[in-house]
């Protein structure tokens, strides 16, 4: 089932609290794996999918990353405490350009060690449209030797979203635990398909409930 | 002076450090009014500011907005621990379209309390790209009843920034005494000179060094 792979997704900041119920409600009739939305809308989506098994994921650092780490600590603390089940963290993308490492594995580190208090998904956005190929390959294998769960490809806001490419570098360097997560710009069941048919394990998507029902009309075509 | 009207930006999450430095460097040697950096980059904005008149702002749920107020909260405070001069805060956008006008109050409200432990200038960026005539005429309202120094226009992100058309609706409700920052967009000389003839007191630009220099190769042309 595709509904399985996808974080049905509304980041828009003008995004009403009704745009926000409709999300959630389709996600549970269609049994979407998440929703992902702003944190503001974090309430409301507890709310609606209480008794449901959709995960609800927040944002964290979002989209720019260039908040201090003590922002992202207790904005994620605090998703938490509110129901969160998935972080999707925005890796210091500017810390990575100065070559300074550190500060991305201890933003990955700090978070992480909310699995000792929380059980929940944690996903690093590490935005590739902004990466050379070796920043890719240095960020990859730095979330491989981290706690967290998911590489995830893009925030939808940036110059690009997720591209096979992006997909065959990131698998060829990360630990086989690490999941990934394509998005942005992930709008047609075909374009689904195909980063499914690359090894991705969750895709991103703010058209993720028309993807799933014409993938339902078509009768189901997927393998893996 | 031109540059007294500039606050220098550069909001980018991949500026690296030498980018902030170069920044804050040109707009001591300009004498701009502020950096406008991310909230990761205010230490080093701090360093090399020392000693200078530039204001040091930083942004604050930033360019979303649909963070929590407690997340917004806090990182105004620690960026005014770390020296900040000036704060631009996101509305939450999505409140305003729910019609929970009280949000917006309460975020503004709470940041302004920070102004009795710490001397700052608050500016709130309302980002009219998203906003109708009515929602923009309403915030304007919003704004002018809190102690808030500036509504300002745009985060940059969006769809489109700052017209001329914003500041004459902004311009017709708001008090006497707040202020109007214009941004977004602004890359020319002449759409700087227009903004200012229209009675704006900043402009938010990541061209302000080439607006500067321009200006003063023509040997100053501003009336105001």
């Amino acid at each position: 089932m595709i509904a399985a792979y996808m974080d049905s997704t509304n980041l828009k900041p003008e995004a009403t609290r009704d745009d926000i119920i409709n999300l959630c409600s389709e996600a549970a009739r269609l049994q979407m794996a998440a929703v992902c939305i702003n944190p503001y809308r974090l309430n409301t989506a507890v709310e609606v999918l209480h008794d449901t098994s959709v995960n609800k994921c927040t944002v964290i650092g979002f989209p720019l990353g260039a908040d201090r780490l003590a922002t992202k600590y207790s904005e994620s603390r605090s998703s938490l405490l509110l129901g969160a089940d998935e972080l999707d963290m925005v890796i210091n993308v500017g810390a990575l350009k100065d070559g300074d490492f550190h500060i991305i594995s201890q933003e990955i580190k700090a978070l992480s060690q909310l699995k000792e208090e929380f059980p929940f998904l944690l996903k690093i956005i590490v935005e590739t449209a902004l990466l050379s190929e070796e920043e890719l390959i240095t960020v990859t294998k730095i979330i491989s030797d981290s706690r967290a769960d998911f590489i995830k490809t893009s925030t939808g806001f940036s110059v690009r979203g997720a591209s096979l490419n992006d997909i065959s570098l990131i698998s060829q360097y990360k630990s086989n635990e690490l999941k990934i997560k394509a998005s942005g710009g992930i709008r047609t069941l075909e374009s689904a398909l195909a980063f499914i048919e690359a090894g991705v394990d969750r895709i991103g998507s703010s058209n993720a409930g028309t993807i799933v029902e014409e993938y339902r009309s078509r009768g189901g075509l997927l393998r893996r």
